[in-house]
């Protein structure tokens, strides 16, 4: 069930990296990278900061082969049909769930510390996506939109926790993805956003960022 | 012989990543850093991944001379004489023949499968001028223009074939960098780009991309 | 001493990273990333780059702890009173002395040749900074402003000369952070810049870049 799990995480990151690269009109092979890098460039750099070789992707390509083909079925289908409204930020929120407690387990079973735990986790969620933005050249979504983040954290918190307890894993793991899932689209329905940076010079005249 | 490939290989992707520097009135620190990043960084980036220590411009410094040389030659060349018309592109088709058969050589010495070897092969070639554009603050070039991963992939697919087919390993690579400069080549004179992602909702007002 | 002088480093490169994730208007989410890539993004490259596991913040997550407050102090304390002039240019002068030599230390501490010393003392100095501009979509501002890199080559390249005459450890180090700091500072002050790169064909319009 597990390898299930991360197939479909894979495959909804890797979409969610065509839908970014195609709103910049990237060709074929630009939305192959992005893709790419967005499924596997959290697990990927986990992976290096924690000396886990071989990298996720190297010891089984089935997971290459997984986002390859996503990202080309994306690439196809939007020719040929409208995108459903909010498709994109709901297939993102099922990748940062799967991914976040996909990160936090491998960073629990290599013997980390709670707080690398967490780290790792947040880690592999966002960072694939924070990837994806600064290649197409954007300020990445998830510093200044809605909480991104959060869910992230409360997610891999919430597991770390229960497992801390001795829950059984699997319920731990289900619960930490049900919290990040809800959480960041209970964000995006609702529009909650985190609190900016604000000069106290600002303060005066622009009370709100943009 | 390789070696000397190897250098020229180092000194042609240095050239590129100063001119693109230079394009954006870089200091002369900058230019070095750039030149330094587009002919290390996709060396650099595949060892890592393939954690193949110690990297390799640490195991032969010369490398960081041939790159540091070449990127001061042009910074001073360029404000003497006028650059020769697609000189920057001539530069990079001969880096990325080079560089992509050496990145699938690299991981076919570590022994890893025909995809994993493919694949090295193109971030070796490629990701150097992905990440020059990134620090440039561009959208990388090859996402968007002329054909240029594939002619990376031919080289390296045609390689590989050749080789798993016992050829001799220097008229195999040697293919392979003929057809990535030729094919990479034809595409900038020809003008050959690849399909790029449409929404189908802009297919009706925009049926070509910008 | 040392780790005094470390966690210092750290808390003015995390401020100087808050204080630019602040000008654009990130959330305190954005705040905290920026902040805590550009205090150990410099000393993860050198630490992957080097193969020198655990990197430095997993092997003591005092530093994540340092990071973490500092920017959430400095998120705060920009709400309350106008940040002084300047203090982002002092603050992070400050961080790429310490980080320059420390980075020139570690890799020396492992037993490599005086050119990548140095090159990993510049890497460590000014790579987290580097990392900050990029994911803020900047051209990184070490690349067209004042003398920034000249420092650190010149407090690495001391420090590995006195290091080389056997003068004592501390006294080469202070000397050659004082000489980064210093030269720095004065480059802020006097504003110093590197030459530009200049093509031929600009050089009867526009002698000096924008």
């Amino acid at each position: 069930m597990y390898v299930f799990l991360d197939f479909f995480g894979i495959a909804v990151f890797a979409i969610s990296g065509a839908l970014v690269a195609g709103h910049k009109k990237l060709d074929v092979f630009g939305v192959l990278v992005v893709a790419l890098v967005t499924c596997l460039g959290g697990g990927t750099l986990r992976d290096l900061v924690l000396n886990a070789h071989p990298v996720v992707w190297i010891a089984n390509t089935t997971y290459l082969g997984v986002g390859i083909i996503s990202a080309l079925a994306t690439f196809v289908l939007v020719r040929l049909k409208r995108t459903p409204l909010h498709m994109l930020e709901v297939c993102d929120a099922i990748g940062l769930a799967f991914f976040t407690i996909a990160g936090t387990q491998k960073a629990q079973a290599l013997g980390h510390s709670f707080e690398i735990c967490l780290l790792m986790g947040i880690m592999t969620g966002v960072a694939g996506g924070v990837l994806r933005d600064i290649i197409c050249n954007e300020i990445p979504l998830i510093f200044h939109r809605e909480i991104y983040a959060t869910p992230a954290i409360a997610g891999s918190f919430l597991y770390l926790t229960l497992s801390y307890f001795n829950i059984d894993t699997d319920v731990a793991a289900l619960s930490g993805m049900a919290v990040t899932l809800a959480s960041r689209l209970a964000g995006v329905y609702f529009n909650i956003s985190l609190p900016a940076f604000l000069f106290s010079e600002d303060g005066k005249e622009s009370p709100k960022p943009d």
